[in-house]
């Protein structure tokens, strides 16, 4: 076990100034490519992580911290950022980002004091018994996980141009490959 | 086939300040974690990324230019930089890399005119005939695959911590699973 909260808040700082210095300005090429039918575009990744900082986050932690483990979370839709028709630019988004996600922080701080609350435990509609430990880590993670997905989706548009290169550009194996 | 110059340089010039937003300041517990004997921490990932500034995108197309197919690429040692004992902070690095990366696009752009380079071809010491586009699309994709892999290896810290969320986070699957 690893989990440290200030080295958790560390990440969950960076990444949206991290994001801002990748995508602010970026070519649409780059904005719209995608994986193929049904995956998602840098764009919409943000979107994601927006949705995410206004219905799962805060609003889970805040939920373990009322009920304890009796009432389950409510379920989160993944997919419901796909249905914002809104017509911000990406900047725009980035910058909606970054002020949700600095106020959910301070948020975070006000709420928890690591020596106290950590093993706290709450209900997953799906897994079951979760403690705000295992809650924050994903937040984490969750992170690191749709940084890698912006990238990997952006080295996709690449795959045919990189020629014989491909053999050395893990970033280009498929699952199987 | 997407390769354009200036999306290429996009991508290029936000490498460097990307990661100096994601690395500068972190705790020595992010910086020096890896996934298991003989893989890459992140200050490792960087000073990889120094070296192929140094000895491989630009120094290769210079040879192509000068050479054509004539003479084969010198190999690439993909791994110099784990004999580097520089006792340098990850800042250093990033201002070192940051320096050398803009160097490096300036020069990009004062040797290659992409209406008549990029076809020109070279040797490849392992691949046989490659051409500018490809070396060029390589480097960018290149930087994605290292961006990725930062990340990837940070998430893997957390790889206990997230405790049943673990069934959800794509960047904590494994070859196989």
């Amino acid at each position: 076990m690893h989990f440290n909260m200030d080295e958790a808040i560390e990440v969950l700082e960076r990444t949206q100034q991290t994001l801002e210095h990748f995508l602010a300005g970026l070519s649409e090429g780059w904005l719209q490519c995608n994986e193929g039918d049904g995956t998602w575009n840098s764009i919409e990744v943000v979107d994601h992580l927006i949705e995410g900082e206004k219905t799962n986050w805060i609003p889970r932690l805040e939920h373990i911290l009322q009920e304890g483990c009796n009432k389950p979370f409510p379920p989160f839709d993944r997919f419901s950022h796909l249905n914002d028709k809104s017509s911000q630019s990406i900047d725009q988004k980035l910058q909606e980002f970054k002020a949700i996600r600095m106020q959910n922080i301070n948020k975070l701080k006000s709420l928890i004091d690591p020596d106290i609350h950590l093993e706290l435990e709450g209900s997953h509609p799906a897994f079951g018994t979760v403690k705000v430990r295992e809650l924050l880590s994903t937040w984490v993670v969750h992170d690191l996980t749709h940084i890698a997905q912006i990238v990997r989706v952006m080295a996709e548009r690449y795959r045919t141009d990189v020629g014989p290169w491909k053999e050395y550009l893990g970033i280009l194996k498929r699952a199987g490959e």
